[in-house]
């Protein structure tokens, strides 16, 4: 049984997961084993080596379980948390813990075994982020629940046991610390100056217009000042709104143009990395408010990382957010180049 | 010319250090171009090939920047901060940033290439500590620095770029995000309890005799309650301190030897991994206080990192301490068993 426990100095939960060593590549090796040739428990046809489906985008006329997806959501194998309990709050001496109640879901983002998000068509990147929401909503029904974390590990080095192209869904009952140093950080901003920090950043970056990667009717892409990584980007909703799944259908399309954008400039200036996304929304517990604003947060893992970040909270980044940018232009724009030469040509 | 920007929202200060481009294997490529062979600007005889030593233990007979010395110090050639120039805070639109003023610097752990810090005697660890300590208070003079920050990455997975064995020092006009929360945290339990919360940790371990590894007359080393990574270890000293470098020559022994076995049980147990360590210490700005204690923090690499962490702060760590403290002492009760056995036989 995992549990919940909680850093009796900085007050930072973390998930004892014990039942994960069992999965493959869940062990302690520093690299996950290759998974046998032939095997895969996302590929269509092998429906039945995954837990039952909670949610499907399928051909109306196929049945659970079966052929006939293109976006299917099933429980992960190997939780990090049990859906099954009731959320108990224990203290173990000077220290606490909970029990460690979750939902911990697969989102299977193509059928495919090989088409990566940057090679899929936009419409099907919608589809993804459709069922997203609907599962964050579905979720938040649940009242043992105060956070959905809905998160895309690409590649072994980010962190994917598995190469068929997924994402992961985790309903907690508690908020992460990151999210919750935000919604701080977020309402003291609000409190001193009456407006939303992210709504200032969006301003800032447009009125500098030394940052900004992409930018479409509803969204914007860009490298945030104080950037961890080369190439760390943010992508934002330029109206404000405290909450991923209060989405529009048009703001949808436009988010996943705008991801696979992103992925493909990734894939093709950087050399195709390994990249994780998260994405940070309200918690359940707070009503749309004026100081929160989701938003997407995007990295590619270029850099050996130091590993002193996890002692000191500190980041030493080589490359300026402004010079990422640079080189993201100039190279996007070289491309374009050659596809209006060699379409003319 | 680095400079520090600090997050807007959650007000983590980062490092834009663009001259560590420059450096071998400083590159954005994932993993280091290996150092080409023979040559190391570590090893003794190649003396020349750094920057002048701030520091080093050596033969008296021998002179600075020549063959002789036993732990030498050399400011980082590559460094992430600069150490001319004044601190100035400077407002860009919404943003806040820093002069990038900072001291960085290297400590060669001994003049040999091949030699790690577990393989060395614990005289040599004894003297690397002593070494830290004075670096330490000497850029205590310095009234524009903070925060001294010392770690050391093993092995180019955790983030070091030659082989030969070293750390770093790194002095801050700022204090790290970590180190700040563990300070603010502290103090709240301080004042809601009177007493340390590091001391009562120290006391809880003892008595749940669950997660300690290791210990003896000065130090404790234990698997804290909501470890993190699995073997994450922590090494602190059974008497309230805050700093570090007010330790004494009985407490550096022991605490040498303590390094010493953690990292040698890392070796023989967990199959040499890659691994971390950080000292944290009460900054300078403050003086000895009841709540907060040093304690150095050591990670194995043994999982593969998630990479979700930089998006949310929430660790899921598939290993409990108690099942990792049983691993490692039965394990070193078989060594000690065939150590026993075949001196006998």
């Amino acid at each position: 049984m995992s549990e919940l426990r909680k850093d009796p100095v900085i007050g930072r939960w973390v998930i004892i997961a014990t039942e994960r060593q069992n999965r493959p590549g869940g062990n302690l090796s520093p690299l996950p084993p290759a998974p046998p040739e032939g095997f895969c428990p996302f590929c269509t046809g092998n429906e039945h080596l995954t837990p039952s489906e909670v949610l499907a985008f399928r051909d109306p006329n196929t049945s659970r379980d079966q052929k006939g997806w293109w976006v299917r959501v099933v429980p992960n194998k190997f939780p990090a948390m049990s859906i099954e309990g009731q959320n108990r709050r224990i203290g173990e001496g000077m220290y606490d813990m909970m029990s460690g109640i979750g939902a911990h879901e697969v989102v299977i983002e193509d059928p495919l075994h090989d088409v990566g998000m940057p090679d899929m068509p936009v419409k099907q990147i919608e589809e993804i982020f459709w069922a997203y929401r609907e599962r964050m909503l579905d979720l938040h029904r649940d009242l043992r629940f105060r956070y959905v974390m809905i998160f895309k590990n690409h590649g072994a080095r980010a962190g994917a046991t598995l190469a068929h192209s997924h994402s992961q869904i985790i309903a907690l009952p508690i908020v992460p610390k990151r999210v919750q140093e935000e919604l701080d950080g977020a309402r003291s901003y609000y409190e001193y100056k009456e407006r939303c920090v992210f709504c200032d950043i969006i301003h800032q970056e447009e009125r500098d217009n030394l940052r900004i990667v992409d930018a479409n009717e509803w969204f914007i892409a860009f490298h945030p000042y104080a950037s961890r990584f080369p190439f760390e980007t943010w992508i934002i909703p330029r109206q404000h709104e405290s909450f991923f799944s209060d989405i529009q259908i048009n703001e949808v399309t436009d988010l996943a143009a705008m991801i696979k954008r992103a992925l493909v400039r990734f894939k093709n200036i950087l050399n195709d990395p390994p990249f994780n996304f998260v994405i940070h929304t309200a918690p359940f517990t707070q009503s749309e408010s004026p100081h929160y604003h989701w938003h997407i947060e995007l990295i590619p893992r270029l850099t050996r990382i130091a590993g002193f970040e996890w002692g000191t909270g500190f980041y030493i980044n080589p490359m300026s957010p402004e010079a990422a940018t640079k080189r993201i232009l100039e190279a996007q724009h070289d491309i374009e180049e050659a596809q209006v030469g060699s379409s003319t040509g």
